[in-house]
C-alpha cells in the first residue's frame, strides 16, 4: 500500500504540472504576459480535481497544500523560458494525453476511497480528467477539446472504468491503478496517431465539426 | 406528504431525463459519438441540481444515488437509438420548457426545506432550471440560451416565486408546487409558440441581438 | 477591529454591487430584459464570493444574507433606469476596476480568516476579484477579460499579494487592506488609462490577440 500511496501522489504532480503546462501553452498561443500564463496554469493544473473535490464533498486538495499551486507556476515558469519553438501544440497534446490518463485513475482511486458508489467513482475519474482542459479551453474562448472527433471522454472512461472494474473483482489497487493508466494512454495515443473515432451520430463519421 | 414526496421524486427524474435528453441533442447536432452523447446528457441533465447542491451545502444529489446518471444515459442511449429524423430543435425546445418548469419547483423545494431563506430559495430555483442548459451551451460552444430574446428566465423566476409565495402564505405544498410547475410552463410555451418577450433594454424589443 | 469589520462589510456590499452592475451593462449592450438583467447583474455580483466560499469550504456568503442579491438587483434596476446614454463601456470599466480591487482584498482576507495558508489566500484573493467578469463574459458568449493585452490579473495579483504579505510582517489589517486596495487599483488605473501591460510572450507586446 506504501507503494500505491508513493506511486499516487508521484501521479498526482505529474498530473498536476502537465496540465498546468497546457494550460502555459494556451497562453502562449495568445502571446500573453507570465501573469496570464501562471494563470492558466494553475486553473488548468488544478481545475479538473477541484470539481472532483467539491462533488464528492471533501476539502479542495490545492487549498491546503499550496504546494500544488507552485507545481503549477513552475510549468508556466519553464514554459516562459524554455521559448515558443520548443512547445508547440504536438507537446501540447501530448502532455495533455499524459494527464488525462492519471487523473482518470487518480479521480476514481480518490472518489471510491471516500466511498462513492462505483458509477459514479467513475464519472469522477471523467470529470477529474477532462474538465481541467474543458476550463482552459473555455476561458481561452477556443472550441472544447470535447468537441474534437478524436476520442478524448472515452480513453478516460475506459481507464476510470478499468481501474474501478478490477477493484471490485479484488485486483490489487497498484495493479488495477497501472492498468487503468495504461488502458487510458494507448486510447487516447491511438486517437491522436491514428485519429481513431467512434462512428458519429447519423452515419459514417465526417471530418467537419 | 406522501403524495408530494412521490410526486417530487417523478418530478425530478423525469426533469434529469429530459434535460439529459437535450444534452443528447445538443451533441447530436455536431454528429457525436455515444460517449460524447452519454457525457453531454449526464452534464446537461444533472449540472443546474449539482449547482443548487453545492450552493445550499448539500450533498450532491446523484453522487451517492448514480441511478440519476442511469437515467441520463438511457435518455442519451434512446436519442441515439430514435435517430436524427425523430428528434428536433423543435422537441428539444419543448423538453427543455418541461425540465425548465419542472427544476424551478424542486430546486426552490429543496432549498426551503433546508432552511434557506426565500429569496435565495426562488434564486435556488431559478439557477437549477436554467444552469444545466447553460452549461450544455458553453460546452458544445453555442450562445447560451439566456441570451435568447424569448422569455427564459422569467418563466423560472415566475414558477420559483410563485411555489415560494404560496407556500409563505400557507398553501399546501402539492397545490404550490403544482402551481409554480404550471405558471412556468405556461409562460415558456407562450414564448416558444408566440414568442413573448419583455421590452428591451432602450427601446421597443427588436430581433437581432 | 470595529473600523475594519465596517470597511470590510462597506467595501463588500460596494464590490458586489459594482460587479452587479457591470453585470447589468453587459446586459443593456444585448438590449435584454429587465428580468435578464437582474440574472446578470446577480450572477456577476456573487460569483467570485460565490467560487471562493465554495474552494475554502465556507457556507457561500449570499445564500443566508439574501440581501446581498437584493443589492446586485438594485444596481440591475439603477442601471436600467438610467439608462443608455449615462452608462458607456467606459464606466462599466472603471466599476470593474473598483470591483477588482475591493475583492482582491475581501477574497484574501476571508481566507486568511478561515486558516487558509498564504500562497492559496493569494490565489483566493484573485479568483473573487476576477472570476465575476469571467462568468460574466463567458454568459455573455464574449472574450473572456482575461485575454486582453491590459493588466487584468496582476493588479488582482499584486493587491492580494501586499495584503497578505503586509499581514504576515505584523502591520495591521485595516493598514494592509487599503494598501492592498489602493495598489490594486493603481494599478489596473494604469493599465486603463495608459495601456500598461507585461511584455507578452515570444516577443514585443502587439495588439493583436
Amino acid at each position: 500500500m506504501n507503494g500505491l500511496a508513493t506511486a499516487l501522489t508521484a501521479l498526482d504532480y505529474a498530473a498536476v504540472a502537465v496540465f498546468g503546462a497546457t494550460g502555459a501553452l494556451a497562453a502562449a498561443r495568445r502571446k500573453h504576459d507570465i501573469i496570464t500564463f501562471g494563470f492558466f496554469a494553475a486553473v488548468t493544473g488544478v481545475g479538473g480535481g477541484t470539481l472532483r473535490d467539491l462533488l464528492i464533498g471533501a476539502p479542495v486538495f490545492w487549498v491546503g497544500r499550496p504546494q500544488y499551486l507552485v507545481v503549477c507556476l513552475a510549468a508556466a515558469a519553464a514554459v516562459w523560458v524554455l521559448g515558443p519553438r520548443r512547445f508547440r501544440s504536438r507537446i501540447l497534446t501530448w502532455l495533455d494525453a499524459l494527464g488525462l490518463a492519471a487523473y482518470a485513475v487518480v479521480g476514481a482511486l480518490k472518489a471510491t476511497s471516500l466511498g462513492v458508489p462505483p458509477i459514479s467513482a467513475i464519472v469522477m475519474g471523467v470529470l477529474t480528467a477532462t474538465f481541467g482542459g474543458v476550463i482552459r479551453d473555455i476561458l481561452a474562448h477556443e472550441p472544447s477539446v470535447l468537441l474534437q472527433r478524436e476520442l478524448y471522454v472515452t480513453p478516460a472512461l475506459a481507464g476510470a472504468g478499468a481501474f474501478v472494474g478490477l477493484g471490485l473483482i479484488g485486483a490489487p489497487a497498484l495493479l488495477a491503478g497501472g492498468a487503468g493508466f495504461a488502458i487510458a494512454l494507448s486510447i487516447r495515443a491511438g486517437a491522436i496517431l491514428w485519429g481513431w473515432s467512434l462512428q458519429g451520430f447519423g452515419g459514417p463519421t465526417t471530418d467537419d465539426p
